[in-house]
């Protein structure tokens, strides 16, 4: 680990266990962390006791939030300090590890970039769910559902993202999925569409619920999935009951519909 | 680690600093690790001496190969041993992990999925590349090159890709460009579409290269390009040059285009 230098790291998508060997020596060699609200305690804990964790989310959550962020890496970095920037999943997969990057190169400040396991690929295979599968699933795409529908008529295309890939994995869409839903569907997705929702995946918290696409546009749909959630839309969501494999106290993590309320008229 | 069961486990894309803590644990645990060709000798270097390493590609190259894999896996896992079914990448992005976890389901054997770093990520990130970029790039599709055009009709509709995420990772698709590039043309993407091409991603021999998409249809492009490569498709190849971080013996991975020729007439 270099002086002076300031480390874009992907913690992983949760457990502990999926961070890389060079994650986990940048975090006990650090002088300064700067850590995202989705990086756990159990992460945290490689961080040496003499070092200086500082929570980005208490850096502010104004507008100015990112720019006095790159403002600390640079200035710490200037100091000579060695900075690890943790980010949950990866850096580069929704994490802005982009335009902090950026931010470091305009202001002279060398930096390196350490991939972390994607929640996008990590949830779902958590859950049982290949998101490639031969004769099944021969793409996928990631895409985060903070560009809703009715957020922004600019970024992400739904209709057309419904056509496009065998696999579609939602980050971040807990409270977007209705009108995502929605757009999915008039795109030309069947409403039959299975659809996976993993909430906190890959921790001993995890869960993971079954929809058909045409239930979660109802309005309610979005109580339902709380975040941080992976959502997975396409035939390889039907694959995670056969291919369950993470158990919790021996428990698997699969939430099963409740029995329906037998009919009155029986 | 238990005994008799079997770790779908991946590699990462082969920086072995890149293996998850996970990984390194069960490879120094395992009885018997099966790897795949893309899987590194430094990375192999975890095995414990007295564990059988069986190279999956010398099991045979015929169609039963996979079979072959899968009876292996399920022999070891019955006599009770400690298996690694050892992935480049990550198990679940095209790598076959779901089959073989089906087949271990059908078998009886109990199996755990270890993600890893997926080259997808990994690869364009130490070429200097963001897959997801504020303003730039807000959705990301991976598929595989071998379900090129010309290949087989009702895999990847790569027109239908080219209209719809920001970025497009190929993997595999070193041999297939230019075919891929044609419908990529075809389905709307502009010839001036930036790509990277980096070869040997995370690894000493990791090297970027730069095209227009229009480049690409040539028919000696698949020629310049050799596997395994990462393809970029999509504006954020153009932040590679900026963005530029990972350095082999002090120098930049990527290949500048060869300075043209002085003009005869000057």
């Amino acid at each position: 680990m270099k002086k002076g230098t300031v480390y874009l790291v992907g913690a992983g998508p949760g457990d502990p266990e999926l961070l890389t060997l060079k994650a986990v020596e940048l975090l006990r060699e650090a002088d300064v962390v700067i850590y995202d609200r989705l990086v756990g305690a159990e992460t945290l804990r490689f961080v040496s006791p003499g070092a200086r964790k500082v929570y980005a989310g208490k850096i502010g959550r104004s507008g100015d939030a990112q720019e006095r962020i790159n403002s600390l890496m640079v200035s710490e970095a200037r100091r000579g300090k060695k900075v690890v920037r943790l980010k949950g999943g990866d850096p580069f997969v929704f994490g802005r590890g982009g335009e902090e990057a950026e931010a470091l190169k305009r202001a002279g400040a060398s930096f390196e970039v350490v991939p972390g396991v994607s929640s996008a690929i990590a949830g779902p295979a958590y859950a049982g769910i290949p998101i490639t599968h031969r004769s099944v699933s021969s793409s996928v795409m990631i895409v985060t559902g903070r560009d809703a529908p009715e957020k922004d008529k600019d970024r992400v295309d739904w209709r057309r993202t419904a056509a496009a890939a065998d696999t579609l994995v939602i980050l971040m869409g807990a409270a977007t999925l209705p009108s995502i839903a929605k757009d999915l569907i008039r795109g030309g997705l069947s409403r039959e569409t299975p659809v996976a929702v993993i909430e906190q995946a890959t921790t001993r918290q995890q869960k993971t619920r079954f929809f058909r696409l045409g239930a979660l546009i109802e309005e309610n749909a979005a109580e339902m999935v709380k975040p941080p959630s992976v959502v997975v839309v396409g035939r390889v969501a039907g694959l995670a009951e056969k291919l369950d494999w993470f158990k919790v106290g021996g428990r698997s993590t699969i939430l099963r519909a409740k029995t329906r309320p037998a009919r009155r008229d029986r």
